[in-house]
């Protein structure tokens, strides 16, 4: 009998981790003799350590293949993460005996720097711990900060997202700036690295086009050069659009965010730049501005991903499991680029401590010298990972998603109090 | 020959405008004999004023055919409002000498409440200035806000992002709520009217489902009710997802997002009722929050407007110019509808005088009695705005919107002061 495996999701969802999810298991379940039952942690990890596992055969192969066009995390995520083999040592072992109770040879942890970490982890306690486990990472991230990887599953839809949407709203904007708003300022993520601020790039028409200004986290924050960028856009085009990182910071290293507004009791303001750059905009320039802040609605918006990002995030799926029924431990299935236009990518492989704990920021020269805009080289770059549309099913008007049961695995071992 | 035509956008545009203007270019140009060319006020009335017209004959049968799936104002807009033919007097008798000097016959006002009662002015001024015009209105307004018609033109598509968004947004949170983000709030646009924030309502997947709360203008905000609610959300359902309008307000009739933070001058924190809400749930309830403003990308969404307020906002420029020609002052073709579902609807009329001036707030009766929710009724009458897809082209992994020529008309007037 083939071993069991455990899939878990892990940090902040996307639109695609369901897809490379639908990889996994209709590959698994493609290959009976390779791996045995697919269970899901319920909650990611914090499934595995509580033995709250979903028998994924249970699900119905059009539930799983839906899995392909349902954003956010089927199975529950969560933000927990494993310090070391020493530290933590009562959790591995805690994963280990959930791993022995479930029959588990194979464990796929898909997520994004942290979890590679977590999973480079996991893939030594078979050396360290006696308990031989196949452990194989998968990437995920809209942050697109994994290093080796050419981009990462989650990140090419949130750029289309915000490639889309910045591009609709300047034509707004520039169609009633003569007595209307002339600064529109939409926020971003991104708390480290700037690549979803540099996909609204992608949304300029030609050279020098809007959005006039982008912010990255990469470059300091210098109000008066951002200022005078903003009169001067205005003057020569009657607007401005600009696309803010939310971690953007100045010279001292501070998030704009927490230089604004504080409330009634002294709290700095509630998050958003956004809000603090149209102040700027309002109290130094006087322009009517108008402020978006896409949070969440960016890396859920499923019904605008790339198709390009779908079917990257199912192949690294796919690829995972293959890779576990190789019986190759410790690495994770990484996106080489081999062309950039037409774009043309396949599978490879990088071991999971190579791209643990490396955060891959926008490269200086993907940013113009002036610092608002990106180079033709990023646009090389970022272009091909947005391209073709996939479009979920839609009923009665609206997205039709899926819900699974996500049916309980009967417990076998006691109880166990996770660490606060 | 025929008389010309003149068309103007008025307001803040949508995502369709373009459509309706798309139908009146393309109805007048089948009709020749009716209708000589079709001008268009660049910046909307701004441009009638000031004679800055363009002529749309110059543009190819392709480009107005785009215009059908490009949001914005293609020509541009404005906010300008003529007042009274005494007040204003001298503006109106700009506007003929600018029909008379360009033969113009046919003026198409395309807008909201505000043009509707400027169009109805203009309609009088055969009578009391003694140059006829034919003059017909033409609706569009997202806020969804005018009476007699079904729906206005732009508010179905921003219904159906809204509607889209907060489903795909209650994915994500659900999907993260053990250990992340237990409430989210969507911040939508609706400063007197709650239709916007009540199309949030259609994401609920079941009676009671998320999201749990909506906020109306039409119902004063109770911070003790509204943060029980949020707690017997979280409790019941591990999140609590709302849509808030922005013109919620509190029993003495502030606006929310008035009462927020203040920057260090003591000045109102810039916009944004989300996160005043996010501080209220931090400070009483302690559960961590996110915040979206959709903003301007709800009402420039053209990836994701409903079909149907394509349809009718297309119908509704096509019969604004058969009326013009039947030689109907003073009326504005509406939408009527014969039966909810299958949605069936027809063209209508009404007189300007009745549509101007009248703001239609969400009755009561679309409001659950805890104010929280929209009631059946009120899903009966949105739920067929929304229906149907109708993506743009895309090109290289984002829409292919037109940008037209705008060829300007040469003038024949003196140039012409703008009142400040």
């Amino acid at each position: 009998m083939p071993k069991n495996a455990l899939y878990a999701q892990s940090g902040g969802v996307t639109a695609v981790i369901n897809a490379t999810a639908a990889g996994v298991i209709e590959t698994a379940r493609a290959h009976p003799d390779g791996i045995g039952k697919v269970y899901a942690g319920r909650n990611g990890i914090i499934g595995a350590l509580t033995e709250d596992l979903i028998d994924t055969s249970a699900e119905p192969a059009a539930s799983i293949a839906a899995l392909r066009h349902t954003p956010s995390g089927a199975f529950g995520s969560c933000r927990y993460k494993l310090k070391g083999l020493d530290e933590s040592r009562r959790e591995y072992e805690r994963l280990i005996e959930v791993f022995k109770a479930h029959d588990i040879g194979y464990f796929f942890y898909n997520g994004g720097g942290d979890s590679a970490d977590t999973a480079h982890k996991v893939s030594q306690i078979g050396e360290r711990l006696g308990y031989p486990v196949v452990c194989v990472g998968v990437p995920k991230t809209v942050d697109n900060d994994l290093p080796i990887t050419d981009t990462c599953p989650g990140f090419g839809s949130v750029a289309k997202y915000v490639a889309v949407s910045i591009r609709e709203a300047i034509y707004d904007v520039a169609s009633m700036a003569l007595t209307s708003t002339k600064v529109f300022i939409m926020e971003v993520m991104g708390r480290h690295a700037g690549w979803i601020a540099a996909a609204g790039g992608l949304a300029a028409e030609k050279p020098g086009a809007a959005p006039q200004i982008i912010l990255f986290p990469e470059v300091a924050f210098d109000e008066a050069r951002f200022l005078a960028r903003v009169k001067e856009s205005v003057e020569r085009d009657g607007f401005c659009a600009i696309v803010v990182s939310e971690g953007c910071r100045n010279a001292d290293g501070q998030f704009l965010s927490e230089t604004g507004a504080r409330d009634a009791f002294g709290h700095a303001q509630l998050g958003g730049v956004a809000p603090v750059l149209a102040g700027l905009v309002k109290d130094k320039l006087g322009y009517k501005y108008h402020w978006a802040v896409a949070d969440y609605l960016q890396r859920a918006a499923r019904h605008i991903a790339s198709k390009t990002d779908v079917e990257q995030a199912y192949a690294l799926g796919r690829a995972a499991v293959e890779i576990a029924i190789a019986g190759r431990n410790g690495v994770i299935p990484v996106i080489v680029r081999k062309q950039d236009w037409p774009y043309v990518w396949e599978i490879g492989e990088a071991p999971l401590g190579d791209v643990a704990n490396v955060e891959k920021k926008v490269p200086r020269e993907f940013i113009t010298e002036d610092g608002f805009g990106i180079t033709d080289d990023c646009r090389r770059y970022l272009l091909p990972l947005i391209q073709g549309e996939d479009y979920p099913p839609f009923e009665n008007g609206l997205p039709r998603y899926v819900r699974l049961a996500n049916a309980p695995v009967a417990r076998k071992l006691p109880a166990f109090e996770l660490k606060k």
